[in-house]
C-alpha cells in the first residue's frame, strides 16, 4: 500500500461535533468501523484512512448545518459520492466527518427546451440518463464508473466522450455549494454563457471537497443523437493507432468518442467479454450525428485509418453490435485483472499534446518491458489522455516499489511533454507532489485562495494542497 | 454621462510610481492628458477617467516589474488591450497606470497539429486569424471589435461564433499572468484537459484585470472548415425568429452562427450597406463542416424555419455572398447609428435561458416603445443573448434618465428570467450594481478571492466588486 501522512487530529473537536451530529441526526449518523473504512479510500494501493463518522444529509440546509457545526469546532468535512476516485480524496488523514450525498439523489428539474437539468449532488450519471432517457435526452459525461454528479464535478471528470462533449467543466452550467464556514452559494444562474464576475462554477468543479461541498448542480444536456454508430480499426503498432488519432483530431472530424486499446487490454477483453478481436493495437470509435453524417464521418475514418496501415475496419450503425463492442470496453478494468489473477491494477492518468501521443504511449511501454511490469493500455486518445493500468503484486515489495517508480517516471515525462499528471482522476493524496512540478508558482496562488476561503482548513484537508 | 464615482488617491505613491517609470521606460512611458484620455473608457455613456500615465511594455518581465513597483507604493495598475469594452473597465477611478499591452503583440507559437497556439495579449483577433489563415486554422471568437486576445481573455468575451465554438472560457487552454505581487504564474500546460488543481485558467478568464495582468495565452485554434455556407430568413416576428431559434438549438443543429435581428436593424443595414432586405425581423446564419454537412444543415433549418412561417429563406456557399451579408452585421453599431444621427448607442447585454429568449425580447421591445426609445436589437440568439442599442440624445437628460432606467429594467427582468445581466461584455463599472442582484452572496467569495490575490487592492480598482 501507499502510505499517505495522517495529520494531526482535534480530540476534542471531533468528539463535540460526534455528539451534536449523533442527536441531529440519529440513524442517519453512522460511527460503525465497517462503514467508515467503506466511506474511506478502498480503489486503489493507496492506504484506507476512514473518518470518524459518515453522516447522511437529505438537503443543502442538513449540509449547511453540518458543515457550520464542524467550522466551529474545526473539524474536518470529507465529501463523499459514490467512492469511485482513484488518487485517495474520500480519505481522513486528519480524521472528521465524512459527508455522504447518496440520499441527495433528486432530479430537481429538466428544461428540455433549454438542454439543461438541476440535480442533488447523490444522483449517479446512470441514474440520470436512465431519468432522461424518455425525453430524448443525455448527458454525455462518462467516467465509465457508475460515479455520482458531485463527485464528477469535484474531480473535474471526463471519459470516453470527452472528445466530442468536452469535460465537467465545459457541462456544469452552475452549481449551489455550502461553503467552510456553512454559507450556501449558487454560481450561476442558466444562462448559456456569462461574463458575470469571476467564474466561480468552475473554481469549484475540480476543487476535490477542498473548497466546500457541492450541494446542487445545474448541467448541460444533449438530444439523443438521430444516428449513432461505432467502429473499429486493427493497427501494426501503438504509434500507426495514435498518428491515425492525430489525423482525426487535425481534420476537425466530430468523432463521439476514440479510444485506443494496446494489444495487452485487446486480449484481456478477448478472454473476459468472449470476442475474437485481432490481438494488435485497436481504435474503437463512436460517431454521432444525422443518418448521413454519421456515414460521412465513418467515411472520413475510415480513409484516415488507411494511410496509417489500418486493417479489419468495420463500422455498424447496429445497437446490439456497438452495445457489445462499448460494453467490452466499460469492462476494461476487470478484463485486464483477469490477465494477472490476484493482481491489483494501478491506474496512471497522464494527458498530453496530441502530437505527443504516440511518443509518450511508446516511450510508456518500453519503460514497463524495462522495468518487468504487466502494464495494458487505454488511453481516451482524442484528448491525449491515456491510462497504463500497472498489475501490481502487492505482496512483492520490489515490484511494488518498481511500480511507484513507474507511475513517477510517467507523470514527470508528461510534464516535460507540456502535458499533465492528471487528466481527469484529480490530484487527491497521489498525486500531490507532481502539482508543483506542473504548475510551479501557481500553487501558491491555489494556496492562497484556499486559505481565503476556507481559513480553518477543514475542507477535505490533505487533498491537491498542503 | 454616466458618472463612476472616484476612489482615494494615493498621490504620494503614485508620484513616486511616475518617476521610477518614466526613468525605466523613457518613451514608453507617456503621460500627455490626450493619450490619458485615449486610455480611460471611451466607447459608452460611462465617463471617462484617464490614468496618470500609460506605459507600454515589451515583455513579460517588463510587466512584472511594473507591477512590483506599483504593488511597493501601492498604485493602481489598470491592463489595457485596444479599449473596446464597453463598461468602463479600462478607467482609473483612483488614477494609476495603465499598462497598454498593444507592444505585445507576438504570435509566439503555432502548434498546427494540436491545434493550439501561444500569442501575446496585444495581438488582436484579426492579426492572430491573418497569421494563422495560410496554415489553414482559424481562431473562432469574434466580438466583433478587432479587440486584443488579452482583453478578449480578461471579458471573457465571445460573440457570433460562440453557439458552435463557445467563448473565451472554452478556447483558453492556459495563460501566464502577473499577479498583484510581481509573481509570474503560468495556469496551465497544453494539454487538452487536465485535474491538476484549481482552474486558475478559468478564474483569470473573466477577471477584467482585477486579479493580475494577462501576459501570454494559449489559445484553442480550429481548421478552416472544408465548406462554409450562409443563409438569412425573415419572419413576421421577433417571437416567430426566437421560436425557430428554439428549434434549432433543441434539434441539436450544429450551426456556426444564428443571429437574430429585429426590423430597425435590417432597415439601418438596408441603408448603411445598400441592401434591399425585406425590413422584418430576420435571422442570418452560417454553416460550416463538410460540404455535404453544410448542404444538410441548410436544408434542415430551412424546414425547421418553416414551420414558424419563415419567409425568402436563402442560402449560399458563394465566398463573395456570404462576406457580404456578415459585413453589413459587422457594421450593425455603424448602421445603427444612422438611424438617428447624432445619437449615442448604449449597449445592452442580457443572455437569458433559450427557451425565454422569445418572451425576453418581447418585453424588451415593448419597454422600449412604452418609454419611447429607439431600440435596435440585435442578438446571438443561439446562446440566449441580445443586445438592445438604445439610441440616445445625450443632451436630453429626461431621455437619458428614461435610457438608464431602462438598462436596469433589462437587467432585472433578465434575471428573473434565470439569465444575466452580462452574456460578453463583462461587469467593469456599469453593471456592478446588478452583481448581487444575479448572484447574491457567491458575490463575498468573490470578494475573498479578490483579497486574498490582491491584498493592497491595486489590480483595477472599482471594477466588477467594491
Amino acid at each position: 500500500m501507499v502510505h499517505h501522512a495522517t495529520l494531526p487530529r482535534n480530540e476534542t473537536g471531533i468528539e463535540t461535533v460526534l455528539g451534536v451530529l449523533k442527536q441531529r441526526f440519529g440513524e442517519r449518523f453512522q460511527t460503525g468501523q465497517a462503514i467508515r473504512e467503506q466511506h474511506g479510500h478502498t480503489t486503489t494501493w493507496i492506504e484506507n484512512q476512514p473518518p470518524d463518522a459518515v453522516v447522511f444529509p437529505a438537503s443543502t440546509q442538513e449540509v449547511a448545518d453540518i458543515v457550520a457545526v464542524c467550522a466551529e469546532h474545526r473539524v474536518p468535512v470529507i465529501p463523499y459520492g459514490t467512492g469511485t476516485s482513484l488518487e485517495g480524496h474520500v480519505n481522513a488523514p486528519a480524521g472528521g466527518i465524512c459527508v455522504d450525498v447518496s440520499q441527495m439523489d433528486k432530479v430537481l428539474e429538466v428544461n428540455a427546451g433549454d438542454l439543461d437539468c438541476r440535480v442533488q449532488p447523490g444522483v449517479t450519471r446512470e441514474a440520470l440518463n436512465t431519468h432522461l432517457r424518455d425525453m430524448g435526452l443525455f448527458f454525455p459525461i462518462d467516467p465509465g464508473a457508475n460515479a455520482s454528479l458531485g463527485g464528477m464535478a469535484s474531480t473535474r471528470a471526463s471519459g470516453t466522450n470527452a472528445v466530442r462533449y468536452g469535460t465537467m467543466k465545459d457541462n456544469v452550467l452552475a452549481l449551489e455549494a455550502v461553503m467552510a464556514d456553512g454559507t450556501v452559494i449558487r454560481t450561476g444562474k442558466r444562462a448559456r454563457k456569462s461574463s458575470a464576475g469571476y467564474d466561480l462554477t468552475r473554481l469549484m468543479v475540480g476543487s476535490e471537497g477542498t473548497l466546500g461541498v457541492i450541494t446542487e448542480i445545474t448541467l448541460k444536456l444533449q438530444g439523443i443523437p438521430e444516428a449513432m454508430s461505432s467502429a473499429r480499426c486493427s493497427f501494426t503498432s501503438v504509434d500507426a493507432a495514435c498518428r491515425t488519432v492525430m489525423a482525426v483530431i487535425q481534420y476537425g472530424l466530430p468523432v463521439a468518442r476514440i479510444e485506443l486499446l494496446d494489444a495487452l487490454v485487446v486480449k484481456a477483453l478477448n478472454g473476459y467479454s468472449k470476442l475474437d478481436l485481432p490481438e494488435t493495437p485497436m481504435l474503437l470509435l463512436e460517431f454521432h450525428g444525422t443518418e448521413a453524417s454519421v456515414v460521412e464521418q465513418a467515411e472520413i475514418f475510415g480513409a484516415l485509418a488507411e494511410e496509417e496501415g489500418g486493417e479489419g475496419y468495420t463500422a455498424t450503425t447496429s445497437t446490439e453490435e456497438r452495445n457489445k463492442l462499448w460494453k467490452a470496453r466499460h469492462d476494461a478494468y476487470w478484463a485486464m485483472l483477469q490477465l494477472r489473477p490476484g493482481a491489483k491494477a494501478i491506474a496512471t492518468d497522464v494527458c498530453v499534446p496530441i502530437s505527443r501521443l504516440a511518443d509518450c504511449v511508446g516511450a510508456a511501454q518500453r519503460k514497463a518491458e524495462e522495468l518487468d511490469l504487466m502494464a495494458p493500455i487505454v488511453g481516451h486518445a482524442g484528448d491525449g489522455n491515456f491510462h497504463v493500468s500497472l498489475l501490481i503484486d502487492m505482496e512483492d515489495a520490489q515490484e511494488v516499489a518498481r511500480a511507484a517508480g513507474y507511475v513517477s517516471w510517467l507523470n514527470d515525462v508528461a510534464i516535460e511533454m507540456e502535458g499533465t499528471c492528471t487528466g481527469e482522476h484529480g490530484i487527491g493524496q497521489g498525486k500531490k507532489p507532481y502539482l508543483r512540478k506542473e504548475l510551479g508558482a501557481a500553487v501558491d496562488v491555489m494556496v492562497s485562495i484556499k486559505r481565503a476561503l476556507d481559513p480553518k482548513g477543514i475542507m477535505n484537508p490533505g487533498k491537491i494542497l498542503g
